[in-house]
């Protein structure tokens, strides 16, 4: 059958896009567009000015009910998780300190208040935080200790005299560093202590500190502002000291832990280190949603990329005396549409993750299991997410030349403000070794509280096959290895445009690499190896194979939701973006595919020209493809790029 | 012989570095010191003030004798190129605002004088703007028309009536755009634009235009802020409309055209086209500049990264009860020592490319071919360099976490300033077509005038055989393959520490590219495909060749920076670096040469073990490799990251 190029039907498309949630997104649009400008003050006013204007814009939106979605109703909340991460996602289309600001406020603070805190906490903050008229914070990271939550050095002493809590700031690397909302704003802060009751410790446990009263910082807390930074001028970053302030026994955020009034320690949570990451677990919300911001905040960059691109005329090529458009040119298409199909599928991928966390802590899911799965997933996909978020913005930026450059032209706030995402709840180096840790150990029970050398020594102590086979990996590869045509020789049989070619390739890789770690750390155990230098040689390998897994799901994600669609243009359409984004993730990696005997060089050539072939035939369809996004005009800005030419 | 570490003594190869224009570094270096307030004040002024300030800095410097190396003594300059250049690159270690400030005044409006005009000219400016009693500016750039200078569209009359020419902007695509200086202080102008001489059209020549007399705009012309940037707020960048301006006959810059009083064009080129690419031929200065100025740039990045790495601690690894420090974690050094050996070896080819720039500028070397490559590799190493700063500043930031995010810790200047410098002076894809234009045709004499079809039309004409047997890759190769052992096998035969064997692989690499790529054109149009088509779709390949030729360029200047080196430490510590930057490179376009039958996958797969391997031998030099750079610890600042722990 000859190939007929489809038509994209747009508002279908944005329709699909925006899924169950359309209506929370319309909401969001809806204030986004009624408060543009902001886009511009943030370039205008002075830091003070600027970080009030995004406080008082983010009461307003809290006011239309679009920031407390996540919240129960009895509080004023919207009584819906999946919604509250879509608000959030769409809020990405706009500047990023009102985002911040909002993630901070209801998704740290609030998120805390709610699952850390009992019905004590709830009655006392909840109503009053959904609305606004509560700022709080949320003071875990400290600086000497970022990624590393478990070595806090705050301390919390239980005074069973009074009945308090003294909360103290050892040194200044435990100084509570890059809080948001500290700065300015907040009057209220959760604070993440070493918790010690009658001389023994218990490990980090959260406290509700109060830092300001009728705006003056309360005496004991000493507070200092972060200052300038690359991006996010209208968040209030700061660091807190605390010198011996107390707060009373109830201040305890005692949902997995509490002490009684004559100073004894109790907790449904035996083991520390799995009480410790079952309270972080319960925050997984924020790496969700930073996630799905940063795929939003690359649709952004991407539509007036692409709109500029079909605008703009550069040199003489097709016929003389005209010069050519942008993206007619075969090296600017291979720079923006991997980058729009990758978008895609990342979009997709982040509607799977979302409404698993709906699921989980609706109560829809209760296992530890789908609870562990989660918070793996949610970590990958924040960091290919913010990852794909700093390099599309950059190509972006670079395919709009010096115009580009312009503060209007809106690349320079989402570069500056995006860059932290990499970073920020979580790094992603470690959320992917955090990944790792769990393919490598099957999520077993213990997994949580393995360290560097638990994991190096929990994975020495089975057979490589033991790891493997326990993968979903394995399992999904063998099934669909059989349904493509080719037996053994399916690398070499399958068309190069089979979705299960795709992902048997991808699941192969994931498979591979992870059997490959795992051999690699037993080896150097068997060799007698220190524990430490064994990870720090096979970190690079872990590493990889967590990022080979997530990119696996994404593709899944994507392969799924095109399988429950009915045939038509928009399945042909989102079809080419499917087959792109996967040949193009293989031909990235080719060298590792042709290492590992799973590519010969003649197919992987071929690849590489129907990459190019799949350009050429999204390339008519570009301008629709970013326009489905749903970025509204205002946000967009970039009039020099946008009307070039009218 | 058994591997022993070196060690390396920090001065001597701050010696090796800095080369011949030690002296000049160092007065550059002094005056960066001097000035360093400037890092600050860049956060903390309004955009006016910070322009002034940084305007007045400009000048101090001037007074030094450090901005005027390039021009004649009788004018007050150094008479030195390669030392101007010398200058300009260690002016990167501090606020790049002062940097484009200079190169604008000194490089582009100074360049322009010195290298289009004649005596008449230089008599009345250069005394003056080598001061910085004139300030000026370089009015090429279009809105319509930024890389394809060719088509600029302001149009310049010569009036015989009254012996004067009159300036006019068409319409709003041909307002000159982004013009340094020229918003704020400019008071003249050296314009770009198409002459035209009874009625005749002679393309685009060089007028000195007065923008500004005593502070105010002068009439005729319009000027307009092109407001907040991304970076580099410290340069008043605007836009020029000019209402039919009329200057004097004598504002042409006649050195290669002239027009006599009663109108009649006379030029010693005949040919329309070369004379313009010989009048853009003589600003090549820019773009060596900007490729040194990144290069630079990604070392300040560097040295803050790699000296917190060896300081801060994160999670227990090789000893129970003791964090590990972040650079002896696998990944760590994986990210970060690759890109010190690219730095390295960058740095040794721009020192080869600004020697050219001065043996072809000083006169030494007169010859056109010599001119043709100098600025080819000025366009291929510009891309390369600026690419590398960005990737690099943007590795380090995420390589320093969330404190990598505080403008007081660098990377916010760093990063938001050299953002520019991979589309200005040349957009780099633009120039790596530039590159591959010459490769393909030899730098034959007509090679400047052709234009995209030009070169398709051209490549067509010609056998395959022909286009490579033409190219030095060629030669050198056959040369090589033949030193190696091994013979035909000389791929798996070699050392994988072979510096033949990495020049050897480089080198297949570039021909191999290029003669498919000439292959693919010249397949296009014997198909009868449509010549501009035919050149969309082989772009990504022509570009690809033209960056496996810089780099091959770019390994060789390192290779034979080292065989001139004497036996001991240093070379033993630079070899380990050039090694690396081989390896890595063959490493990340492995899938090449396995598509092409040059790498086999256990061979592939030991080079990615040998990097490694690499990389734990260069890690305990690590700190001193980035000392070694010599950036003043004024111009780091980043107290909270250089001093963690103390």
């Amino acid at each position: 059958m000859a190939y007929e190029q489809p038509v994209v039907d747009v508002p279908a498309l944005t329709a699909l896009l925006d899924g169950r949630y359309a209506e929370v997104r319309a909401l969001v649009r809806t204030n986004l567009v009624r408060h543009a400008g902001i886009l511009e003050e943030a370039e205008r006013l002075d830091r003070d000015d600027y970080r009030d204007r995004v406080r008082d814009l983010v009461i307003e939106m809290a006011a239309t009910g679009q920031t407390g979605m996540g919240f129960p109703t009895e509080y004023g909340g919207g009584g819906d998780i999946g919604a509250s991460v879509a608000a959030f996602e769409t809020l990405a289309f706009g500047d990023l300190s009102v985002l911040v600001k909002v993630g901070v406020q209801f998704g740290l603070f609030g998120g805390a208040i709610l699952q850390l805190g009992t019905r004590r906490h709830h009655e006392a903050h909840l109503e009053d935080l959904v609305t606004g008229r509560l700022m709080g914070c949320f003071a875990m990271t400290e600086s000497g200790h970022g990624s590393n939550v478990q070595a806090l050095a705050t301390v919390a002493t239980y005074d069973a005299a009074t009945e308090e809590f003294v909360i103290e700031t050892p040194d200044d690397t435990a100084r509570k560093d890059w809080i948001g909302n500290a700065a300015r704003h907040a009057e209220t802060a959760v604070v993440f202590a070493q918790l010690e009751v009658a001389g023994e410790r218990h490990g980090v446990h959260a406290f509700v500190v109060p830092l300001r009263r009728d705006g003056a910082v309360v005496e004991g807390v000493r507070i200092e502002d972060c200052g300038q930074k690359m991006g996010l001028n209208g968040v209030d970053n700061g660091r807190i000291w605390f010198d011996r302030v107390r707060v009373p026994r109830e201040a305890l955020l005692n949902r997995f832990a509490d002490v009684t009034m004559d100073g004894t320690y109790t907790s449904p949570i035996e083991n520390q280190n799995r009480r410790f990451f079952t309270m972080l677990g319960t925050l997984v919300q924020g790496r969700v949603c930073v996630g799905g911001a940063g795929v939003n905040a690359a649709k952004v960059a991407l539509t007036i990329a692409t709109r500029y691109a079909d605008r703009r005329r550069q040199f003489e090529a097709t016929s003389e005396g005209r010069e050519e458009l942008l993206l007619d040119y075969g090296m600017h298409q291979r720079r923006l549409l991997p980058l729009i199909a990758r978008t895609y599928a990342l979009h997709f991928a982040q509607e799977v993750v979302a409404g698993r966390l709906h699921e989980v802590f609706s109560g829809l899911a209760e296992d530890e299991r789908a609870r562990r799965a989660l918070e793996s997933e949610a970590a990958g996909l924040k960091a290919l997410a913010t990852w794909h978020a700093s390099g599309a913005i950059q190509e972006c930026r670079e395919a709009c030349g010096g115009a580009g450059y312009r503060s209007e032209n809106r690349f320079d706030a989402l570069k500056a403000d995006t860059d932290v995402f990499t970073t920020f709840e979580g790094d992603n180096h470690v959320l992917l070794q955090l990944v790792a840790k769990g393919l490598l150990t099957d999520y077993s029970s213990e997994f949580e509280e393995m360290d560097q050398f638990g994991l190096v020594r929990f994975v020495a102590g089975l057979a490589v096959e033991t790891v493997v086979e326990r993968t979903s990996a394995h399992k999904l590869l063998e099934r669909l290895k059989d349904a493509l045509p080719g037996g053994d020789e399916w690398d070499q049989e399958a068309g190069l445009l089979d979705p299960d070619y795709h992902l048997t390739m991808l699941r192969f890789r994931e498979e591979h690499m992870l059997a490959g770690a795992a051999r690699r750390l037993k080896r150097g155990v068997d060799q007698g190896m220190d524990l430490g230098e064994v990870f720090s040689r096979v970190q690079d390998h872990v590493i990889g194979a967590a990022r080979a897994h997530v990119e696996r799901l994404v593709l899944e994600a994507f392969v799924e939701k095109l399988a429950g669609l009915d045939d038509g243009d928009l399945k042909v359409a989102l079809g080419l973006l499917s087959d792109l984004y996967a040949l193009s993730t293989i031909e990235a990696d080719r060298g590792w595919f042709m290492e590992h005997g799973r590519l010969s060089s003649a197919r992987s050539k071929a690849i590489s020209r129907e990459v190019s072939d799949l350009c050429r035939k999204i390339r008519p369809l570009a301008v629709d493809l970013v326009d489905a996004f749903g970025v509204p005009e205002e946000m967009l800005r970039a009039p020099e790029l946008l009307t070039w030419g009218d």
